[in-house]
């Protein structure tokens, strides 16, 4: 048996497809060159299916990121693939969004489980087996690589799941996913599934990948995992930061990690360059606004051992008493000094690269400017202050609406007061002054007032980025609109979701990052409604305030 | 072998000694009631020898929450236990912290690693047999329940670990337990550890408990818990949100839903009362400041399927297709809308009650002012919205310093303002205005120039608790004072750590919630800093601004 377990990011399909964690298609994009960057081997890049602007996110994927990348001949190229129910539509959906990339892969899947039979699909066993037959030869036609998922495998019968499988094999499937979609397994039970499906599958033969795909519902998603690599599954689905519906997906960073520092017990490799795990986390974390707790395994604040508050001279007396990874084998970064005001064009430059951003010349400019004016204002800009300029400049949408003015007064007089100035589509400016219960719903209401785009404010978080309370403050906020018909339909549920937005902003005050995020949130909602199915319009019915 | 598992809970101790956890004397006062009204078993209170404040913690719980209440002989009272390394100081200060509960016990340790023996503790093998014989032995002098645990034990030799808990037991140890304390371990690894010690360790009896102990740093702690569980352990420690150093320790919740959701694998029972998980896991992350992700298994915000963002006629087929655990089962309150301006004392006391915060007549008077001056700005009152307010108002240390008033101006001029107006300790009002970086910068500056409590801030987080921009903010700051004499040892590396004060305020102005927390940590500094060893200061060297 071969001994490399393939890493299968689906980040952008499980984990964005999580109420919350809606991304542009720019920040897709990011996020999938990230991923190819660290060396991930397959990018689950969405849901073609689920609304066109899925589709064209999933194919400038295939693209940009699916294929050799000029002058590089060497450079590893990651396998695109999209998801499909068992239908022709959808599997066709997916093969246009694909199609374009080096490696392309459908990924298919009908639910298995009697649970899941009866209630969702209303199909007997015998149709689930025919339908799978008929649709994994279906994708068979269009492309050399298709990967069957039995949905729900967790519960399934062993002995249903052995004949499903044989038909995907039989009909042309090269990978078999075994998802315990709703987090009910322990690990031993899923070493058994896995072990068993291995042995039993009629027609089971090496140039099958068996693949563990695990949900963390009772908290043992990475352990089920393993258990099933253990058990001889080469695949692995796994997400950053483990996001994901309900409790999430298995983190890659755990899987990852623990096969890197268990070695002597797993002797497997993957091919993931750990160092960037760290940055990895922190991109998709700014994106979706989803945050990672500080006792997260690998990626939390807290992971590593007594990184704040032990004195310099109680350093441990021997480093691996109380720590099994180093820090720096996570790409955490120990250097907080990095630059100041002196700093000069080039050696931001060189900092970025180091950080894995590679700019322009046009975006060093804009880069540079936001370093120099953050400069005048802070003594030391660290790593994570320019992860968050870079990230407020370059991964925003095209704005619709700018803010060019905010002023505030508040505190505990009660009267907070906040007058905004925007610039719309128009290029017209418009201003509005208003009150509200705080600083920042005052702000919020101006905005409001003046975008008159009704939605709901599902959560506001803002963070310190760096040690110090002169510090960037970062704000992340996730919103939904009003109007009932923008929604996103879960491709396992095949229920409609409402869309929720992401936004992002940085700024030393953190009453304007706060404006900068919420603005950031409502341009992605109005490029939305727009974006693939109308021209977007100049106006959004703006009032002069 | 009996089918009840015991719940430790370490919250206070292995969770609180991490860094930037450090709670008041009140807070795990309040949290040792909570978790004592939920069922646990076993309360590590704290390590009485780390200093006389964590002793006098520990002897306040011991007392008021290890004693039967009065009028209520039917109640169940949890075992309170205090850590202490293996030598006659630190279990001399145990017993004293935790003898007056009606069921008190000794929890000592002693590391039995090839590489802890050797560069930690400096010992042979030998000695630490010796040791651990001589300890168990003096501490079973003193209480006749006596708790010992081979610190280190994932990355022990399991023979020698045979002899030593053999040791253990012949001096009188009545629960082992058996710590993965680096988080190293595969489920797989443990059951056999496990396994081999019940099978293996001379004098293994009935009446000997064995309890797992394990760390989150491979994301495996709740696997790995169960599977030594499943090896016959009886006891599980963990922690609330599996709070702990690096990437924690296992998690109360998720052993404990689990065994409960998969009933008839494991058939095993728990004392927990599982609907008031969802109430103690945010009193943990209020006290703590230490934010749980919404992906967190059980308690994070999204665990359970699709509370938010579905479609009201686009319901589940069937509810157990995509959910194992209904939200019910751990507290997961669906009801939002509970009280409005006009609700009176009677609903207020009453909603209290069933959220499990018991008030006397003036707390109920406090409390009920709070309530009716957050009703004036904020339309309706949520259940989160009242546990801010009770955090707020009752689990604050004693003001030294108190906000009297604060102005604010900031925005996009760059010039963020901030006046402040505090009482002191003298009752004197002091006021100070000052520029920042930003509005919450301007305003710590204008507290620091008052107190002169020189201390640098580590951590500081904000969040809407409920839906909503109108909704009350609440900040969290973890700041650490700048004077090298202030640190805390840890029981198990026997370093000394720069201790950690967390503060917590919530308003509806953002900023002002920001000055209550950050004052509230400067109030727990200072009162640190006095309590015990000297007299409190009527004046802190304030400065008239």
């Amino acid at each position: 048996m071969n001994n490399y377990v393939k890493i299968f990011d689906t980040t952008l399909r499980d984990g964005e497809q999580s109420p919350g964690a809606t991304m542009t298609s720019a920040e897709k994009l990011e996020v999938a060159r990230s991923l190819a960057r660290m060396g991930v081997d397959i990018i689950e890049a969405g849901f073609p299916a689920a609304s066109p602007d899925d589709l064209e996110a999933v194919r400038r994927i295939a693209v940009e990121v699916g294929t050799q990348p000029k002058g590089q001949p060497d450079a590893k190229v990651p396998v695109i693939t999209g998801l499909a129910r068992a239908n022709k539509p959808d599997i066709d959906k997916a093969w246009e969004a694909i199609k374009d990339a080096d490696k392309p892969r459908i990924h298919t899947f009908l639910a298995t489980s009697a649970i899941h039979m009866k209630h969702k699909l209303k199909m007997d066993p015998e149709e689930v087996v025919q339908r799978v037959s008929e649709m994994v030869a279906y994708a068979r036609s269009l492309c050399a690589d298709v990967e069957f998922s039995p949905e729900d495998a967790g519960r399934s019968d062993p002995e249903f799941l052995y004949v499903v499988l044989g038909e995907a094999i039989k009909a042309g499937a090269t990978t078999l996913n075994i998802p315990d979609t709703v987090g009910y397994t322990t690990p031993d039970e899923y070493f058994k599934l896995i072990d068993g499906i291995i042995k039993n599958t009629p027609g089971m033969h090496d140039g099958i990948t068996v693949s563990v795909h695990c949900h963390d519902d009772l908290g043992m998603a990475t352990a089920n995992a393993l258990a099933g690599i253990q058990a001889g599954a080469r695949q692995a689905e796994v997400t950053i930061n483990g996001i994901g519906e309900r409790a999430g997906n298995t983190s890659l960073e755990e899987v990852v990690m623990t096969l890197k520092t268990r070695h002597p017990v797993f002797n497997l490799e993957t091919g993931i360059e750990t160092q960037q795990l760290s940055r990895v986390s922190k991109l998709v974390s700014n994106y979706t606004g989803i945050v990672v707790q500080p006792n997260k395994a690998i990626v939390g604040a807290n992971a590593f051992a007594h990184e704040a508050g032990i004195h310099q001279d109680g350093m441990l007396k021997h480093q691996t008493t109380y720590e099994i990874m180093r820090p720096e084998d996570v790409g955490v970064n120990q250097t907080t000094l990095v630059m100041g005001k002196h700093s000069g064009r080039a050696a931001l430059r060189s900092r970025l690269a180091i950080m894995g951003h590679s700019l322009d010349e046009a975006e060093l400019d804009k880069a540079f400017a936001r370093f120099k004016e953050l400069a005048d204002r802070k003594k030391v800009i660290t790593d994570a202050d320019l992860e968050a300029v870079i990230a407020d400049e370059f991964y925003r949408p095209r704005d619709v609406f700018y803010l060019e003015g905010l002023q505030v007064s508040c505190g505990t007089l009660g009267m907070p007061t906040a007058t905004v100035r925007l610039r719309g589509p128009d290029r017209e400016i418009y201003n509005f002054a208003s009150m509200g219960t705080g600083p920042v719903d005052a702000t919020y209401k101006a905005i409001d007032a003046i975008i008159k785009m009704p939605c709901k404010l599902l959560e506001f978080n803002i963070h310190a980025i760096t040690e110090g309370i002169d510090a960037l403050g970062e704000v992340t906020v996730r919103i939904q609109s009003d109007s009932s018909g923008d929604t996103k339909m879960d491709a396992q549920s095949e229920q409609e979701y409402a869309r929720v937005y992401g936004g992002h902003g940085a700024d030393t005050d953190i009453i304007v990052a706060s404006a900068k995020a919420y603005i950031n949130a409502l341009n992605k909602l109005i490029i939305a409604k727009t974006e693939g199915t109308q021209p977007v319009p100049n106006n959004f019915g703006v009032m002069l305030g």
